[in-house]
């Protein structure tokens, strides 16, 4: 779905040509992405590696829970400690408001360029009942590792340290700067990131910023986001009566909180799909002619999506494509309600007197997180009946803004060819309907264009049950970053 | 708020008293209701009863949680056991199609009449974290015993066998023949017991019935229920997804399940507070001249009601009094609703691809269970969108019918009359919005009115958490059984 057509990429890349060729050879030297020296050292390894691979994803970091806040911190002593274990002494955890980040320096390149490099250590919450192997012992089957996290994002984290590692034990030494950025909040909406960046700009200036918390479409397709939408969640709760009362005796006087809570949520769209919230479309963008064509050349297939997911048919707002809609356009999504009695089995005759709801928009370009908010909540009281206590619950202030990056800059060309020559094909140029904490923070407090340049595949289940990754990936991901330093190193910008 | 106003009880009774007091003296001889040759017993032997009585509340008889078919089963047997010890060895544990009935039979009381008492031994479902003290794990604190079932209705079954436990032991004998029916399937439904009472006919009848399941309005209010609704419960899942999807990747195309149910909920009612599925009102009678007035004088108090459950105001259906919508209005409730994820701590950014829901109606006479559930199938298909796959559970056909008793019976007035010599007060008597599967199955059964006659108090938090039961309702609850018994074997109609 979120793949640019190939006729777009290619204008894309003629043009990229143009300016890229204007300073480097048109093909360039073949030593710079030369990774053989390489290359068997990162195969060798292997075993070791998903033995560590093992231990780091056994770590329960589970960032939206407090209960695990101790894990998310035992999580990035591992990492720190493995850092330094692969020779880099000056990695160190940093503490933030919240979890802490895991922060590393090599800068013994005199005169060559920095290199950061993102990515999260921490991991979305599992619904354990629904995984066939617990979510935190993870296993190896098929050539693929399971667990909570093997792909979102600890594979991508691994990855990065896996690769210096290989080159500092092949050369003793890196052929650029690296930093890197670990973070303990991505899956809690990176709510600390930008204070910390703010107040740590030195330490983390860099001439290159890439996000391992990121995709290639296949085996052989690779591909890069050239936008993100941003991210605002809430949580409510409607209380009618101080407990529930039973159906017999209040039925038909009682207020009933999960029908009232039922009619709200029927409020929040229109029947033409559009949000309903006053206000929550007057700061978005028209779509450009320029993104409209980059949306409906995407080799999305829908047909294939929809078999696989058992979905019928999309939905959603009229007058936009299917990939328009998550590209470009913002939701509200109800992502969770529960009300009265919820357990597998049984049943209570109860009139509920409290209903519980959580919802997660997703925003685009030019609007504001807590504005967004604002105006929901306002919604949300003055369609309320009278009488009705409406709570809402502290999550953190997740709130992410939404960015767009440039297909002209250094950092873009130099992943934009190593993909090219590694999967032997362009990689696709495409908006992305997720959100990225770091790629709007590092846009908004550094002016850094941070690009995507992960190895997570669409089927990982990476915020669902049975999450996995290829280890096929595990080794492609470090041959690809050792391509990438090799590349930026020899100066080709 | 259920309660008969004492200007209309007391026309009643002048009514009732022409005909009783036709056949026997204005004032019944004092030895008919005396039972100073039992109270000591029955005082005596209150530790020993708590014992017993802990036993039987720790028994998670929970009838609607098939993992706990043998522990309603273990409770059955524990009841027959009880009832042999006391001195009625014909008690048996009977099949029927669900759970076991518990039986007895006493009938060496040569021309005298049969009374029948019915109650059930299985318990509502725990919201286990809820309890201050484990469900299951009865306490006594404050003159009160707490545990699931205590007060519904573990509490009437026991008083009912301990009267005759006394009576047995003061006499060696009882007044009157004895029946038991206790059911296993009362919070279900009484699933079974319809087909059970048909096809046992022959060993039911009997020429007083009544029913533990009940109660009284206070310490010293004694009431009597002379109408019940009928109940039809229902669960269904909506699906718009083989799984959850991420709300980035998704979101503002995919389905979302919890919204398409809340969109279906909010068309179950009108804005005028009637039910709005096609066809719910076809059968309901209009409310008589006689009802009306009934609940009209009731000595409800609607704001102690209000201030006690934390509820700003009731709600309902247009046009009737609080009063009247439960007693003889039918209603439509959500009793629980799930979709997406809803765990206490943590948020998933996911839109849900199902979601869940169930209803409970309350039914008034003239209504038909079955008739209305596929009525409500009818709503639910009809306003779903094209896609969306609709599965229906089976609850094991919760379906009772409801029913009306009349004051000019002999069960009536002895039960009138000894409560209002025990409480030194008449009761009032009154609708009940409650359903109750056996007095609604007696009457269609066996013609056999079933009268209340059980001291559960409204405070008792039956169906809800912290359930409890009065220490000092277990020992009056006993007296009235046995005045009741000496009463009807001095023949006195």
């Amino acid at each position: 779905m979120r793949f640019l057509q190939s006729l777009i990429a290619s204008l894309c890349i003629i043009i990229l040509s143009c300016s890229l060729y204007a300073k480097t050879p048109v093909n360039p030297p073949r030593d710079t992405t030369d990774i053989s020296a390489y290359k068997p050292y990162i195969d060798n390894n292997l075993d070791k590696h998903l033995k560590e691979f093992i231990e780091f994803v056994s770590i329960p970091s589970l960032s939206s829970i407090a209960s695990h806040k101790g894990d998310v911190r035992r999580c990035a002593e591992w990492l720190k400690a493995k850092i330094q274990s692969i020779g880099i002494p000056d990695a160190q955890v940093l503490e933030t408001e919240g979890n802490p980040v895991v922060y590393a320096n090599w800068n013994q390149a005199k005169g060559k360029p920095t290199v950061l490099i993102y990515g999260h250590y921490d991991v979305q919450p599992v619904q354990e009942s629904m995984w066939t192997n617990p979510p935190f012992s993870p296993k190896e089957e098929n050539g693929r590792i399971y667990g909570r996290g093997a792909a979102d994002d600890k594979g991508g984290v691994a990855i990065a340290i896996w690769a210096i590692e290989a080159l500092l034990q092949k050369d003793g030494k890196l052929p650029v700067n690296i930093k890197f950025l670990f973070e303990g909040e991505e899956e809690i909406g990176s709510t600390h990131l930008g204070n910390f960046v703010e107040t740590h700009k030195d330490i983390l200036r860099a001439e290159y910023a890439y996000n391992v918390d990121a995709f290639q479409k296949s085996d052989d397709q690779p591909e890069m986001v050239m936008s993100v939408r941003g991210g605002a969640t809430m949580e409510f709760t409607l209380k009618t009566a101080n407990r529930d009362l039973h159906s017999g005796v209040y039925g038909g006087k009682a207020p009933n909180a999960a029908q009232i809570l039922a009619q709200l949520i029927a409020t929040f769209h229109n029947s033409d799909g559009k949000v309903a919230v006053e206000g929550f479309y007057d700061k978005v963008l028209p779509i450009t002619e320029e993104e409209k064509a980059m949306a409906a050349h995407s080799d999305y297939d829908e047909k294939k999506e929809l078999s696989d997911y058992g979905v019928a048919a999309y939905t959603g707002e009229k007058g936009y494509s299917s990939v328009e809609r998550v590209w470009y356009r913002p939701t509200l999504d109800v992502t969770g309600v529960w009300s009265g009695y919820t357990a597998d089995d049984g049943f209570l005759n109860i009139v509920p007197g409290s209903a519980h709801c959580r919802l997660m928009c997703r925003l685009v370009a030019n609007q504001n997180t807590n504005e967004i908010l604002d105006l929901i909540k306002k919604h949300i009281a003055s369609h309320l009946p009278e009488g009705v206590i409406l709570t809402y619950k502290d999550l953190g202030g997740a709130s992410i803004g939404p960015a767009i990056f440039s297909t002209n800059t250094p950092a873009f060309r130099a992943a934009f060819r190593v993909l090219t020559i590694l999967y032997g094909k362009e990689p696709m140029l495409m908006g992305t309907g997720g959100s990225n904490g770091a790629m709007s923070v590092m846009m908004d407090k550094l002016g850094q264009q941070t690009y995507s340049f992960g190895f997570i595949q669409e089927d990982e289940n990476y915020h669902s049950h049975n999450e996995f990754i290829r280890i096929s990936d595990l080794k492609k991901g470090q041959y690809a970053f050792c391509m990438l330093l090799k590349y930026i190193a020899a100066g080709q910008k």
